[in-house]
């Protein structure tokens, strides 16, 4: 194998697959990734057996072939490169070199024989807006479980059917569900799968935030996505996700609403008091105002006042503060509300003026 | 006590002595920093026993009195405050009331009876640069011992004679020493007092990098440095610093000059190729070039090809080269000037035409 390619180039495909290649495991081929060079693509793929991810590059192919290569190794090699162009060149013992400006370094490689092999799309799945995608994965990770013992929910359910397009994730304290109405099945079948949380987190890394389509396509117990230029193989987790809508109020009473950025600062100034055990903060909520407050037996209290549209008679719930900052840190709107019926029912978490995202929160005994 | 003082000047006191307090040590007064209000000053006071640092902070005082605070919990406090101005207040109980904007926080402290005490500057001492001081640490800092049990080792010597202010490091396989000259001493005695790792380190942070001046202060087996805002208090480190200066090569035949921000890059990039253990990169020189090489036997080889200005023989020699980049760090020459007798023989390194510091390297055998 010989071919040409820029600095930057490969170091945008070695970096982000070098992340996703797992470093601890007992089989050393899965520490390297499979760079590979034919008369139409350069190519590099890494995988930890769950997820596996290819890189297109650009660059010149001088001859075909391919090479595994530690993927730590590359990256710290590459990333030291200086800015110019690279020659990768292998040789009949697996031996590579990569010469650059003044700098030559040899490195012993693995044939590609010894490397999992790796799905192909085939182009005939589900296409969606790629920032669109990127957001309903986002707003519904924070909240996978990572209770081992619960493996069906260490991971986001994706559902498309003809109605809509939906993300939930829950670990059983709270629950977060994203949903885009759009057909876009088209022809395809309804997708329900279980992407795990490292899948579903490397494939947010990897779809960066730019514009453009991803395709979905389920294949056995595997899930693609493909973009121009990466390829990601995500294996599913099976079983039945649990049945989350019983879990959402359908009865709420009361609303509450208030500015997201004072919520915000308002929950991570109380919470300062907290120490390491999970405390409740407890939200009073009068006509016109929320205040939060947070007791710490052994060192004090916080209290923080902020403003509040309510109508309801006076009400006091409590709440763990991470799960209320984990949804505010989902939503960009201005506004949030807060539907309830009672201290004791789950509570319903929404960025105003948005139907497509909620968040179920379990109250804390006060 | 009673004080106003803007969240900004609060957290520019806390910030840094919360750094200093240990919070490790069984006694918990030691997490604590004591906040002091008296008619002419507003301070803040940390310490480990080894370091104590006290700062002065701006501000009104309603009510003298003071009060000891878990550090970490009021640095996480005020760091999340609103940029507005705080009311601080104690009352007789020992509880701290913290009022700023809509927040309120109340915090429970210890008397002021429980915080070891801290000494004053006489205002006697040695006058140095600020700036050339922090340098001086700086370029010794890296070179001192971890090793427990050559404890002499663990801090930088600082001397200071009616000729010079020298600030000497080594850890046995390399010395830094850093030399300026000027008569600071006047009607001092002269000073030699081995400052510990963490004290060094932490004056560096503490005397920010801005133009004044620093008082250095010798209080029996204790160095008092000072600045107009801050007062910080070493313990230092008893025993004799070995005679380094017979490590200092006298005679040195061969010399050879490079550009710094080559060598860097290229012992960064050359040093990719090594493991975890520590191999030695190979300097070969010739006349008008030196080569970087180095050989994991495991992975590959690395080589660099450098210009150097160098008139003598073929020479190879072996170092550790996280000891050059340490060197290098430590200066900003745009040329550095290497002079060695023979590969086995402790070499030289020097920022060209400056002639205030030296780092001497063993050479590793090839």
């Amino acid at each position: 194998m010989r071919i040409k390619i820029s600095k930057e180039d490969l170091l945008a495909g070695v970096g982000p697959i070098q992340a996703v290649v797992e470093t601890k495991r007992s089989l050393p081929i899965l520490s390297h990734l499979l760079l590979e060079a034919s008369s139409t693509r350069i190519s590099v793929f890494g995988t930890d057996l769950d997820i596996g991810v290819r890189k297109r590059l650009p660059g010149e192919v001088l001859k075909e072939g391919s090479i595994a290569l530690s993927a730590r190794k590359l990256y710290e090699i590459v990333r030291e490169l200086p800015p110019a162009e690279v020659e990768l060149t292998s040789d009949a013992d697996m031996t590579v070199n990569i010469r650059c400006g003044k700098s030559d370094f040899r490195m012993k490689g693995l044939p590609r024989d010894d490397f999992p092999s790796m799905r192909d799309a085939k182009g005939r799945g589900v296409v969606l807006d790629r920032r669109m995608f990127r957001d309903m994965i986002r707003r519904t990770l924070f909240a996978v479980s990572s209770d081992q013992t619960r493996y069906t929910l260490n991971g986001i359910l994706l559902r498309v059917t003809p109605k809509d397009i939906r993300t939930v994730a829950t670990d059983g304290h709270r629950l977060a569900v994203a949903t885009t109405e759009a057909d876009v099945l088209k022809d395809n079948a309804p997708i329900e799968a279980i992407i795990p949380r490292k899948a579903a987190a490397e494939t947010l890394k990897l779809l960066r935030d730019e514009p453009g389509e991803v395709e979905i396509e389920l294949a056995e117990n595997h899930l693609l996505f493909s973009t121009d230029q990466t390829l990601i193989d995500a294996r599913l987790i099976e079983g039945q996700f649990p049945n989350y809508e019983q879990v959402i109020p359908a009865t709420t009473t009361k609303q509450a609403s208030v500015s997201r950025e004072a919520l915000v600062a308002g929950l991570r100034r109380t919470s300062t008091i907290i120490g390491d055990r999970v405390v409740h903060t407890t939200l009073e909520l009068k006509p016109g105002s929320l205040r939060l407050s947070c007791v710490n037996l052994d060192l004090g209290e916080a209290r923080e006042q902020l403003e509040a549209e309510y109508h309801h008679e006076e009400t006091a719930i409590g709440f763990n503060a991470r799960y209320i900052l984990d949804f505010l840190g989902a939503v960009e709107s201005e506004q949030i509300t807060i539907h309830f019926q009672d201290p004791l029912s789950p509570a319903l978490f929404r960025p105003k003026d948005e139907k497509g995202y909620l968040c179920v929160i379990m109250p804390m005994r006060l």
